[in-house]
Parts: structure tokens; C-alpha cells; sequence
């Protein structure tokens, strides 16, 4: 069966006190709205509608950026989740199958429940996701009969026997397109906010004689997001989680509390995080790697054997081989560092290749901007670039060169060649003293001329 | 009504463990004693009397820190709080109006609370401030009828009845000065401990026919700092609810819990604070601005748009305009940059101003102490100081003027200048490959030799 | 009565996920098995025999590593508890006393309680440690009977009435020597697992009319360590016990739960230590010094008034005097640096001596390593250290000497000398504009050649 996607993203989020849309708002490094998207693919659908309403451009950008093929649909008011899900009446025009209608922030949906769905399909025309509630407080409530879902009746107006009912409506919904917008089109705004709600059509559609069935998840799969209060919970849950499966899967952590962890990390067994280290989007780090603490990587990988930090930082395009030292207050970024090779002590290594076995003295920096360009700097294997060397690129030292400390180098250095950029040392005998002494003195006649 | 705020502050605090008087031990990095300033500053106190004793010296300079006009008086042997209070009768003999006494040790009073007090004083010659205990353990219970309080009983001293009463006595305390120091006259100290109890006055009160009646507050207000657990205690209290305030005003914390906010801690809406960030006194961050991971500020300002870090240090007096970059180990001290300047690496910025959009290299350091005096630095607008520039201050790099990387610059560069102090490299083919060889065949012989 | 340790490591611990042998994962930054060794260190034992199996070769070097003189004995094949100890049999021949068996994975058994055993074994032939479990769950039951132990069952061969029994069994179990080995070779396999277990020589020494007794524990000190998450769990009961002990020493920790420690971390009175610092093996910090946020220490003696941080690195073999301040994104390893020496801002300080009130430069690096040895570098009392200054081991800076920013020393300078490396500074009139104009020209080409 086809299985098209509308996904609801147009509301504001007055609670959350922000410019940004609240579907962008993030969670482990990804806009919930990319976790809802993520949450359908498992059921490879052929449409992706997203309905975009506040700051619908930045919304249809993030949309695209997950998947460049989805369609955002605008809805221009905000007139209740039918309305909205009207608004992909016209782009599924022609599309033969069934909708599944999730929200773009309620990022914890699984796969499986998505899954379970589709098949329930098969024994119903709506299926209607609901949760056992702990507090079912003002959700709305499920009246089902074994396998039969009767109505979705409002809190507000559910009678005495309705609010005993502990399933829940998480307002996730399928049936077959052309079924779903018939049942739409039906749908009325006769209620207290005059908007259309979408759960009114299990009532239609029991009325045109149609069936309709429960799904049931955990309830946690259906939090949605309202104020930076959720938001935040959302992202301990999200933590917590990834970090339960990685040490499961054998990754070393000493803190997992302390590590924070992107919707995409991809850890190694046996690999070891340090207490204190943040993962952004887009880091692998292979079996046995080290990540000590205080470091920040993105967008990087890490192979097998590497140790990093502490307080190392890797930014997108570092590429670490195997064995490879990256050590304190060093900063990697679209760097490739060869087998072996180390840079341990305070240096900036940006747009550059590196080579297996050289070594990196503290200090050194690829002065790779020019204040309008960017250049590469290259590093032959084996060679040993001096400490406070200031590679200025495009350059290239070659394979076992030296440099000198404290050289700028601003010519290619040959394989095996020695480089030096550097003045004689001068030594002043008792100028040292002399120059403080001086200093003191004004010092001191300041100090008087002042009290 | 005019209004005088005597606080307790002379204990020593042996459970603390400390050589540091216990209201000096911090809390959102302000001392308690100024938590308890800050807490009676509502009320616009038109005297506050601090009773110091344990180390008194440093008490009181502390004291003034927060309010020069504030007055230490001296209690040389801790005999109870009715003695600690007495100390405080002279300075206040010529003061008409209310008296609140407060404790050095309490940080959480509310400013509605004392307002409470402050206006319940219409109805009573003496106001005390009390809490329904969860746990009443072995506080003082107050016997109160409806709005009467009659007495305040000593734990030790309660019949069982009275020990089931759950409205406990804080020990905060309001009267009119001349009634509070004639009946602190009276208070006897015939007891076990041989010392003078403040919560006395309320039966010497009733005795001479004076009213007495209960204000209350939540018990989390009263909770009083013996050790270094209830202190961390107070610290994870003060933290929880600064991080509930700030994301309730839409600043964006991925994880709150490892953010540590100060007491004067201000940021904007839609301010992004990552993990682990650290705010010492006296910093705002604009709305819209980003302090990423691992960053470290005190008396800083961020304007919005700005980026701090990950890893940059801002130190007092940093001050950056709208969209500048402070980058990873960048620290800035003391120091003005201008809009849309850039120092992104590994860097020291201190006694220095920076013109707009000027692009500061990486390794960058403004060498600002001669081992003597201090001296500014000036870079201008639009500049580009190369990677490893010294810039040795006073020194002043014009707008639009250049510095080449590896630079020590001693002397000004004019406007659209170049500046260049560096060596000429010079490269010796085969020397690094052969300088190599000889240390190697050096250990080589050495190994031999130990062997 | 002399004692000697069997301790069983020979496990794999499949539930790992690890390719490291289960006891020589990490609590507190030292492998359990030490914790387990150290646990037994009270009774001052004789002899301690070790028994590896799965990895013996690292568990027998870890053992060693704790305690040289220890006894590594091989289990090939994991046939039970009662199996594991008869390895043992043979080492402890010739051995007269007590033998209590531990266990690798159980690190957290008290020293009070080893102590208790011990005494008990004047009451009973046979001592086994027992806990009142909060959930009995599957362990082994006690069926005791005041102070005497009839036996030990195993949850499956329990009736109805033992499973109501809440006193469980630790494994851990103290016996004279020669009773200990004869009833292990009475033990047989005849169940399902076909494993020898050790808990029956209870059974057996009642049928030989000797006698029994238990001792009991907390059930948190027999906590076996099986999984990853049993592992983080034991880390942080670990960890929060060490944060206890030091604050209630008077160490001040704004957020004790952001600071993590080692199991031999040493920490003075009045010392502070700020959020987010992690502590390696070996480090001591005294009475009154100041560590700052984000600060990571290993192998490091602090003393007095120092002031370490934020952002600093004290890596095996630094040792700060009196008033040092070491500061931020600055690495010391294997120094001295001498009271009232000061390296404040992005400095590697490595093999070196730094004389008293030494002043080290903004960029500084000691160029200890030239590709092959290590060399040493020494900066005398009272030396001002120019920033960005390269110092070339093996170089000397005298007393008082100076040497000038980026200044690259590579001969001795003499106390009092100023010492300087530097090309002189040319400065071209109008370069710097040119220069800019002429790249954002060639952009401008190259952005309209490509549209």
C-alpha cells in the first residue's frame, strides 16, 4: 500500500516565547520537525507533505533539508488541525493510498507504532493512535469497544463515564486519502474556538457506516511540544535514550549524564568518552577510539585508536586515521590527519592535509584565510613542523621536512629539506635587569607624584 | 513607614568546616549575607544594621560591597540572637519606624514576603514570619489563633499538643524600633545554653498587653545554610530556579542543568546557551545572541547576534557589539569589539579596543604588560592582523591596515598600512632529513650503550 | 591470625559488550579489581592470590600494578566459583590462616565489614557475608538460625518458605585454609549449569559438624558490576560518596555534581573547587587553593594559594608551589614552577623548572621535544618571559632575565640579560589597502567568470 505523509507544522508556539517556529525548535541537534519526518520514513512514503503556517519559509526550508523531494503546503490561518490538513487536499489530489497524519512536534513517535498502523489499516477505513494516559487530565478520550473505536469525544465534552476512560487521542490518524478529505470536507465549525478538528471525522465516518480502530503506543511516544519547559524534557528524554543504547552497545562512559549526544552519533564499541564532551551533528567515532574530556567534536570522524583532547575541538570535515593524537586546545577543521600523526598542543589545523606519522608542534597555525581566500596547507609524512610554525597557506611542506620554531613559512619546504624563518637570538647582558629597574622607577614616581 | 533591616551575621558556622564566616560562602556567586541584603532591599530600608562577629572585618567589607551606606556593628561574644539584635540598639536610638530583623544565614526570603510583614505590622505590634513545616522536627512551633499569635515555644519546652502544631517559627521578626529594644531588655537568659532568644519578645509582648500575629511563607523561603550540604543544597535550589526563570522567558538551553547562572545573571529571549557554560557575576547576553559549549564569562556583555566559543573566556570588561565572533580559547579581558569583529582562535584580547569588522588571526595576543604597567592596544576598523601577531601595546594597527602573520609589531601602523616583522624563510634541502638521521643514530647509540 | 585474599577475576563479563576483561573496567579511575584489592588491604593480608582467566595477561599486569607481590593464578576454563578458588589451592599450599575470597567485580566492600568477618571466624568454621535485600529477587538465600548458618540455597532449589527469607548471599566467604580447600574438593557439579559452586561448602561443613555464622552488610557494599549500566551505576554511587566525604571535609564545590574525582583524590580544607573540573589518578590539592571551571588534573600537586584554571591542564608531574596561577588554555607537564610563578594565558610548559615569581607570557612554549629526545628548559626567579616566546630546550633563562615577545631562544641567556629574536618591524605606506583591493578584484573576476 502507498503511504503518503501530511505532517503538521504551522503553529506558533505562543509558550515557547520565540521568533523561531516552534516545529525548528531542536532536540538532540535536529528541528523536531526533521524527528517527525524521520519517525515516517520508516514507512518508506511516496508523499511528504509538511503544512507550514508561522514562518513558513525557514519551516519549508528545514523540510527540505531533510528530504529535498517533500512539498510544503501553506496554511495562511490557523483555523484547527482539519483546516490544516485540508491544506494538502490539492497536492494528494492524484495520490492513491493511505495518509497518515502526524505533527511536527510531537518528535517521539516510533517506527513500530507507525508500523502498526499501516497494518491496522487493513481492518479498519480510520486508524486513530491513542495512549493509555497516567493522567488523562483534559485529553481527549477514545470510546472504543474491543476493536472497535465508537467516537473521540472532547474533555470539555466528555460525560462523567467518558472521563473515567484512560485511552487517550494523540491525534495521530490514517485512512485512505480519498476516505480522509471526503470525511474533511464534512467536518464543522460549530464549537466554542470555530475551528475544524480533525478527530471529528471518526465520528463522521462511523456515521456514513465506516469502521475505525485503535493503535495504542506508550504514552512517552506522544509528548508534544509546548513551552521551553517540554522542550528541555524532551531533550533529557532524547539523552537519556541515546545514551542508554550507546552504553548498551558497549561504548566506555564514565559520565554518560555529562555527554551530550546528537539524533545521528555513531559510536564503537569499546570506544571510550570522557566525562564533559559534546557531540554535534554528523560525528562517527570508531571501536576504540578515545574522546577525552572537555572536547566538541561536529561533523567529524574519528578512527579506530585515535585519542582526542582533552578540550579538543573537531569541526566539520576533520578526518582523523587511525592512531591519530588531536590533544588540548587544538582545533581541526576540513583537515585530514594521516596514520599516527599528532598535533597535541595548541594549534589551528584548518584546510589541510596532513601526513601519516608527522608531528604537529605546539602552536602551530595553517594561516589559511587571506581575508578574502581560502587556502590549503599540505604536510608530507613524517615531517615535523617545529612549535609556533605559521604555515602560510597555500604551502606545502614535504615528506620527513623540518621547521624551524617560531619560522613563518611561506614557501613550499621540499621533501627531507630543513626550514627556517627566524632571527638571530640578541643577548643583552644586564639590560634585563636594567629595563624592569627603569619601569619600577617610573613606577614609583608616579605612585608619589600621585599621593 | 520608615523601615531599618538589622541582620544577623556573627555566627561562625563551625559545621561549615571553614576558615570563611559562613555568610561569606556564596550562592549564584554573591556571598549569602548579600542574598539577605538583596532579599530586605525591597522594602527600601532606610538603615541596614549588619551584626558581624566571627570574622568581623571581612563580614563587614563584604557588607559594603553590596551597600556603602550600610552600618557593621560588632556582637565581640555570641550570647543568641536577642543579644546579636541589642548590639544593634544604639545605632538605631534615633530611628523612628519598623525594625526587621533578618539573618545572614537565610538566604530565600521573598521581597513579597517582608512586604507581607511589612504591611501585616497595621494590624500588630509584632509581626513574626512563620512556615508550615512538612517535617516540624525540631523548630520552634508558633500557637497562633486565627490571626493571634500568643507564643513561640522551644521545641524542648512543648507539650505534646504543642508538638503537633506544623506552623513553625523562621526567626524573622518585625516591631517598632522602641518596642523591640524595651522588650529585648527584658529577655532573660536563664536556659540551658546561658544565651538571650529573640523569639522571647513575643510572650513579654503579650505579657504587657502588646499583639503579636503570624505572616507566612513557603517553607523553602526559611531554609537556613549549617553546612556544606545544605549549601550545595541552596546552590542546586538557586540554580533550578534561575534556569526555570530564564527558560520561561525564552532563552534556549539545551541542557539548563549544566548551565551555572550568578545572582545578576540577564539574558535575552531567544538567547542560545549550550551545555556547559559558566556565568560568574555581572553578565547580559542579548536576545538573539549564541554562547556555545564550554564557554566561561564574568562582567561581560554580548550583544545580540553575537557568537561566543565554544571555549572562548570572557573576562570583567569585555564588551562585544553586535555580531562578533569570539571563538574557541580566545579569552577577552578588558576589551571592546567592535561590530562584526572576528578573533576565532586561540587568541588574547585584553586592554584593547577593536574597530568593526576587523579580523583578528589565529594566536593573536595583545601584549598588554610590560612586567610593570599595563597599556591599551587599538586595532581599527576593517584591519586584518595576520595569525600570530604580537601586537606590542601601547600600539595602535589603523583601519583597513594589515599585519603579516608572525608579526611583532612594536611601533603603530598607519591607516591601510601593511606591517611585517618577520624573517625570511630560508630552506636547506636534505638538512631536516639528515638532522633527523643524526638525533636517531644519537639514540640509537644510546640504547645501545645502556644495554 | 594470618589472612590471605583469593580474589576471582577470571570472568568475561559477555554483558559487557567489551573486549577488555570485565574487572579491569574503571570506578573512579581505577580498575575494580584494585578496588576489590584495596578492599581486602585492611586485613593486611599475607598473600593475595588473583585469579584470571578471560584476559589474564592484563589482569595479571593490573594486579601486579596494584600490588607487586600479589599472585596471579590461571582459571582456563570458567567452571564455577568453587572451581575458581581450587586454582588457588596449589599457591597457598604452604599457607597457615584464614582465607576470605573477594571478588573482582565487587568494589565496594567496606573495610569494617572485612574487619567483621575476620573477627567472626573466632565464632565459626565458616564466615559468608550476607545482606538484607530491599528485593531478594533471584539472589541465593541464608537459612540461618540466630548466629548460626544451616545453609545456603539457590533461589531455584528454594521452597516457598526460603524464598520469604530477605538474607541473601554476597559469595563472599573467609575460612581457615585447609578446611577451605578440603571441602572444595568434596564439591561436586551434578547440576544444571554442571559448574562447581563454592556456596555448598556450607552444605558439607554442617555435615561434618563444623559451623557457620554469618556477617552482614549493607546490601550497597555487595554490588557486582555485570553491565555497562551497572557499571555507570556503581560509577556514580562511587562518585557521589566521594563528593560527600570532600565537602563535608570543608571543601567548598559550588556543584559537587559536576566535579568528578578519582578514587586517591586528596583535597585540603577551604580549597574551591568550581563546577566542571575532572580529576585524574594522582592528584593533590591543598588547604586554600582555587580551582577554576572546566580545569582537568592528573598526576598534579597543588599547593597553597594557587589558582589553577578555568580551562587549565595540569598533566603527571606538575608541581605548583605556593601562589602559582596557572591559567586558562595553559597545558603544564612535568614542571615545577616555583611560588608566586605565574603562566596565565595559552602556554605548554613541559620538562621544565620555573623559578619564584617567574613571569611566563601570553603564547609561551617550551620546545621540549626535537623529534626525538626531550629536553628540559629553565627559567630562573623573577624572569619575565616575553609573550609568544619559543624557548629551545635545552635552554636556560637566568634570574631576572627577560626576553622579548616572539622571541625564539635558543641559547642560555644570563640572569638579568634581556635576551630578543625578533626581525625588525618594516611598515609600507598604503600596502595593506592594495593588497585587500587586489584579492576582492580577483574574487570579483572569479565569481563573474563563473555566473
Amino acid at each position: 500500500m502507498s503511504i503518503a505523509l501530511v505532517i503538521l507544522a504551522a503553529g506558533k508556539g505562543t509558550r515557547m516565547e520565540s521568533d523561531l517556529p516552534k516545529v525548528l525548535h531542536k532536540i538532540g541537534g535536529a528541528p523536531m520537525l526533521h524527528h517527525a519526518m524521520q519517525a515516517g520514513s520508516s514507512l518508506s512514503p511516496e508523499r511528504i507533505i509538511v503544512v507550514a503556517g508561522h514562518g513558513a519559509e525557514a519551516v519549508t526550508k528545514a523540510a527540505q533539508d531533510y528530504d529535498p523531494d517533500c512539498t510544503a503546503v501553506i496554511q495562511s490561518e490557523q483555523n484547527g488541525t482539519g483546516h490544516a490538513v485540508d491544506q494538502a487536499r490539492e497536492a494528494l489530489a492524484d495520490f492513491e493510498g493511505d495518509v497518515i497524519v502526524l505533527y511536527g512536534d510531537t518528535p517521539f513517535i516510533s517506527h513500530e507504532t507507525l508500523e502498526d498502523m499501516a497494518v491496522a489499516r487493513g481492518r479498519a477505513d480510520i486508524v486513530v493512535l491513542g495512549f493509555e494516559a497516567a493522567d488523562p487530565a483534559r485529553y481527549g478520550r477514545l470510546v472504543a469497544e474491543g476493536d472497535r473505536l465508537d467516537k473521540i469525544v472532547e474533555y470539555k465534552d466528555a460525560s462523567e463515564a467518558e472521563r473515567a476512560i484512560t485511552l487517550c487521542n494523540s491525534g495521530v490518524i490514517a485512512a485512505d486519502r480519498k476516505t480522509l478529505f471526503e470525511l474533511i470536507g464534512k467536518i464543522g465549525n460549530d464549537n466554542a474556538s470555530g475551528e475544524y478538528y480533525l478527530t471529528d471525522i471518526v465520528g463522521l465516518a462511523r456515521e456514513d457506516g465506516l469502521t475505525a480502530t485503535v493503535v495504542t503506543c506508550p504514552e512517552a511516544e506522544t509528548l508534544g511540544i509546548n513551552s521551553r519547559a517540554e522542550l528541555a524534557r524532551a531533550e533529557a528524554i532524547f539523552q537519556t535514550r541515546a545514551r542508554v543504547e550507546l552504553t548498551g552497545n558497549g561504548v566506555t562512559m564514565q559520565a554518560p549524564d555529562t555527554v551530550f549526544l546528537s539524533f545521528d552519533t555513531t559510536i564503537g564499541r569499546d570506544a571510550e568518552i570522557e566525562p564533559n564532551v559534546v557531540f554535534g551533528p554528523g560525528v562517527t567515532v570508531e571501536s576504540g577510539a578515545r574522546i577525552r574530556a572537555f572536547s566538541h567534536l561536529e561533523g567529524a570522524h574519528v578512527s579506530r585508536g585515535a585519542v582526542v583532547g582533552p578540550y579538543a575541538r573537531l569541526r566539520p570535515g576533520a578526518e582523523l586515521a587511525e592512531d591519530v593524537h588531536v590533544g588540548n586546545f587544538v582545533e581541526i577543521k576540513n583537515a585530514y590527519l594521516g596514520e599516527g600523526a599528532k598535533a597535541n598542543h595548541l594549534s589551528y589545523i584548518g584546510d589541510a592535509d596532513i601526513g601519516e606519522a608527522a608531528n604537529i608542534g605546539a602552536g602551530t597555525i595553517t594561516c589559511n584565510y587571506d581575508g578574502v581566500f581560502k587556502h590549503r596547507t599540505e604536510i608530507g609524512a613524517r615531517a615535523f613542523i617545529g612549535s609556533n610554525t605559521m604555515l602560510v597557506a597555500p604551502v606545502r611542506v614535504g615528506d620527513e621536512a623540518l621547521t624551524g620554531s617560531g619560522s613563518v613559512i611561506t614557501a613550499d619546504v621540499p621533501d627531507g629539506a630543513l626550514a627556517l624563518g627566524r632571527a638571530r637570538q640578541e643577548t643583552k647582558t644586564g639590560y634585563g635587569r636594567k629595563l624592569m629597574d627603569m619601569l619600577r622607577a617610573k613606577k614609583r614616581k608616579l605612585t608619589e607624584g600621585a599621593s
